[in-house]
């Protein structure tokens, strides 16, 4: 296993530590449960929202925490759910009086331990509620999931019902339009390589030199072939065509795009699948809107792979996508 | 060899299309010579900065192509020099009166072809001039190299001067400002893996599974030492030890710091390592100024590994390091 580390059992704690020391006027670490908050949380009459998972996918999900995106992020151990206590004790420093917002990528761990922190934070008298991200189009029922999992297509939950939030809207609102998002948004991956969790020392699934999987999890889980690899190409249209045949219609409709990397893919080739995949959202009529996401935004620790998401916008949409936000994934200069 | 392409000897120009499809209205690409400018270049009376080298660094350089930093980048092949062709292009493309400044790497293949473009543009008329970076404090002499090799250092170049270009300074002023930057600017890296140029097929080196290399250069040019894998905080202690060792007094002063990535690393790592510089530079009385930055700016296709560059900065650094800009690194929101 070869990592940049100090020791497997203590990489989420110094990882969120090295994250409160670069960014320290933007958010703040609560050491205790492994949450990332605001720096200037709670910010009062604003609904907060909190997102979570297992760690491993860097920057999500303590990259997106800042003004106009989340007001704070549960780290889990390596792909591993946080537990409920997490999320109450963020939910404790978060609520500014207007409730919170809980995103949820659709892992039955993630789910459960979500629902029960609501149930925990509306005991104390802090409304909640949230939405189940379920983008991924390429199975259904997977290891770790009951229905389809949620990928990639959570970045832009956050980024639109983040500025959404900042800009007034209330807790119903919120929901109604993570709601719609997550209807409109689908999203497909593949890799090519495996990862190494830290603490597990073997990589989360075996594959050939000349194979790749196609449908792949954020988590190694299985998607729908294993085969040879073929050219960018030939992936790209395979995904696309898995896409755009789902129940979105996308055709003459404005769309995010992002190209996802998983971590190990170089810049490279995401733009060389990009250049493919603006090829055919032009055959098909798909309008790109204002620039594509390239780069490593949900990623699975070292993995070479890249998904594919897309966002069908509307004009309330817009306006927030392209808010202003200020986070530590969304600084780099 | 796993890779997201489609074809090794098309993997460039399919990079610099998908590119220009996701970023039309900051740059473009003139195919013939695999050159990327800025949209609105020759931005008239204003100083034209221009670099390039090798592909498989990305961002590096056509990422930073836009207002605030680069006026056109020159791609070669992986990780070989583009010619004086190529940069003479680039130069009548962006040239708006005021001159053309290239911003070089030094490795002598980049330093030769870059003094031969400026004495072809000299003769059409454009007046030139040229810094040659050697931020890499771990070896002179290297693989491809006499003296120091140039590493992520490049990138504040790019930043500071890019800033001071559309300030309106001029060549001379470009000229002195970027000599100082790099007087000022120190840089060390590692691996712990090796990576795979498309059109060769093979790894750049071999390294067994439980060692790394300190020093390491962005094209698997030997370091300092071939050694057993050790704790991230050890390994960070012996590079900043080197950097903080050299010519440049770091104490006391405020200093831009940077965690580079070089393609395969986790960010989560990335956070692990700046946990330790963060608290080394601490108890050396040295200051970050203003925040970190931590991610990939220079890769290695998908090497695992990462290198810290230090920058002392005066007043006027300061102003141009902090400075907008606009360029597709700079765009993940």
């Amino acid at each position: 296993m070869k990592k940049l580390i100090n020791a497997p059992e203590k990489v989420v704690e110094e990882m969120l530590r090295g994250m409160e020391q670069a960014h320290g006027g933007l958010l703040r670490v609560i050491p205790e449960v492994s949450v990332i908050v605001r720096a200037d949380a709670p910010v009062q009459g604003k609904v907060a929202l909190i997102s979570g998972g297992g760690s491993g996918h860097e920057p999500t999900h303590g990259g997106y925490v800042g003004p106009g995106m989340l007001d704070a992020a549960c780290a889990g151990p390596v792909f591993t759910s946080p537990t409920p206590d997490q999320m109450l004790e963020a939910s404790k420093a978060v609520d500014g009086g207007a409730g919170v917002f809980y995103v949820v990528k659709n892992y039955t761990g993630d789910v459960l331990n979500f629902e029960m922190a609501g149930e925990l934070a509306e005991a104390e008298g802090i409304q909640t509620d949230y939405v189940v991200v379920n983008d991924d189009v390429s199975v259904e029922d997977s290891t770790f999931t009951t229905g389809r999992r949620g990928v990639a297509g959570t970045i832009f939950v956050h980024k639109i019902c983040g500025a959404a939030a900042d800009d007034g809207k209330d807790l119903a609102g919120i929901k109604e339009l993570a709601e719609r998002v997550n209807a409109n948004v689908r999203s497909m991956g593949m890799a090519l390589t495996s990862c190494t969790p830290p603490e597990a020392g073997t990589p989360i699934f075996e594959i050939a030199d000349d194979e790749m999987e196609i449908g792949m999890g954020i988590h190694g889980e299985p998607g729908t072939a294993r085969k040879k690899i073929e050219p960018a190409d030939s992936i790209v249209d395979e995904m696309l065509g898995k896409i755009l045949g789902d129940s979105v219609d996308f055709s003459g409709a404005e769309v995010a795009v992002m190209i996802n990397g998983m971590g190990g893919t170089p810049l490279m080739e995401l733009y060389v699948a990009y250049a493919r995949v603006a090829e055919v959202l032009k055959n098909e009529g798909v309008n790109v809107y204002r620039m594509p996401y390239i780069g490593d935004y949900m990623t699975s620790l070292e993995m070479a792979g890249f998904s594919i998401t897309l966002l069908k916008l509307d004009e309330e949409m817009k306006g927030y996508l392209t808010a202003p936000c200020d986070v530590a994934a969304g600084r780099p200069f």
